[in-house]
């Protein structure tokens, strides 16, 4: 038992699809998020600088007691996740592990393709990652950096979207991967999109994954949330813009359910 | 006459269509050009922190002793400028000016359209110049946030741009505007594709006006260089990717003319 929150970091927006899977799966944890909206995109910067923002993000949650801290950002977790492993005492979680591991139990063919920011892919996380956990898959990666400020804009149910998916997606139609991974917390929202593109193939995201890994690490290790309260959800934001709230509302209060969410401006300079 | 570098600044690459055109119209002028990459873009952040952006990147550009600073940024010309004119003692010039003037005079209905990043359109301040400087205009303005990272991905000839393009530019083919000021210093790079939608219609953009602005500006003020040797141009960036130099060399050196440019990465915190 472990009342203590769960700390929960993204560049903007998209790691509040990993928050909402949380909140499903896990209903009685307390979390606090920090999306680093002053310095996102993280996914077309250097290394050096997505780290920096990685450890400053993880000094901010820390102040609130975290129990655990989930990098619900694939850029961050490829680049800056082993640093903050050996930095910090809490147990952390990125987001490349779990749906790595989630396409290896979702492939038949062993093809296994992987879509995400440049960053991300030019890491080669996944590809190291899924190779560890078996050498037998085939895989394909491609950067699909125009994704992220389509969903943005909520261009995500339109043509130019569908025409840019098809041009980034054709090359995982030609080597006839069965199971994709989207390797960026953004993409579920385009899920549709991307499933008509590829019939039959598997869209593993990290978001589902990544929740479900996390409530085995607090029940293996008896740190869940007793619960008898209602779970407090704290939202914070480096940046804050009227973009933001309608965005995070659209991702979190799917079918318009529950009271609206507010972010509080921080600063981390 | 005076030997003093000219210092620009922008968010990203888009500040070189400026530069650019200063090069061709004050070729005897140096150049030391900051582009602030880490905190790209700044089009969709808040007032506050373009303003905090805007400051350090200036601070910085003093240090090499320019004699006049170049805003190349519309976003940041159009919450920074006042502030920055008000605080340093150099001449320091924006962006809005110098295309709002050219929309002026280009103009034969008085149907002026603006387009440029969430920041830019929502300050207000292309209408509040344009109407300063012709009370009788009617102007429409559109914000376009997808045209920046379409060009960043060199998505510039293709068929989701122009998708994009002709959503953004409807209004415009409604509303019978005569004159379209392109308000961000990316936009000049897909101006063929905004002239096939815009049959007709006067394109202005703020790189060749504000070059000529500044022309006129060290002349009549005898600030501009002799001469009598090779200018030095240097360009710096606070996060340097290899995008970084694909693109700035693109918009540099049309046609492949001149040595290759060559970023350098400082820090400003």
């Amino acid at each position: 038992m472990n009342k203590r929150p769960i700390g929960v970091f993204d560049s903007g927006v998209g790691g509040l699809t990993v928050v909402r899977e949380i909140q499903k799966l896990l209903p009685d944890e307390d979390i606090v998020y920090l999306g680093d909206t002053a310095n996102l995109p993280y996914g077309d910067k250097s290394e050096d600088i997505v780290r920096t923002y990685s450890i400053a993000n993880t000094e901010f949650l820390l102040r609130f007691n975290i129990k655990v801290l989930v990098v619900a950002c694939n850029t961050a977790s490829s680049v800056a996740l082993g640093y903050l492993k050996s930095h910090y005492r809490i147990p952390i979680i990125g987001v490349i592990e779990p749906a790595a591991k989630g396409a290896t139990y979702a492939t038949r063919n062993h093809k296994v393709g992987v879509i995400g920011t440049n960053r991300t892919i030019k890491s080669n996380v996944y590809a190291e990652t899924l190779n560890r956990l078996d050498s037998t898959l085939q895989i394909s990666s491609r950067p699909c950096p125009l994704f992220v400020p389509l969903i943005e804009e909520n261009f995500i149910d339109h043509d130019a979207t569908r025409l840019i998916a098809r041009e980034y997606l054709k090359e995982f139609q030609e080597c006839g991967v069965d199971t994709l991974i989207l390797g960026c917390t953004h993409y579920p929202l385009i899920m549709p999109a991307l499933a008509e593109i590829l019939p039959g193939v598997k869209l593993v995201d990290s978001a589902s994954s990544t929740a479900k890994d996390l409530e085995q690490i607090l029940s293996t290790s008896g740190m869940q949330n007793p619960g008898g309260k209602a779970p407090a959800h704290q939202y914070f934001a480096t940046d804050i813009t009227d973009k933001l709230h309608i965005l995070a509302n659209r991702i979190l209060r799917e079918g318009g359910e529950g009271p609206e969410v507010r972010f509080k401006e921080v600063s981390l300079k």
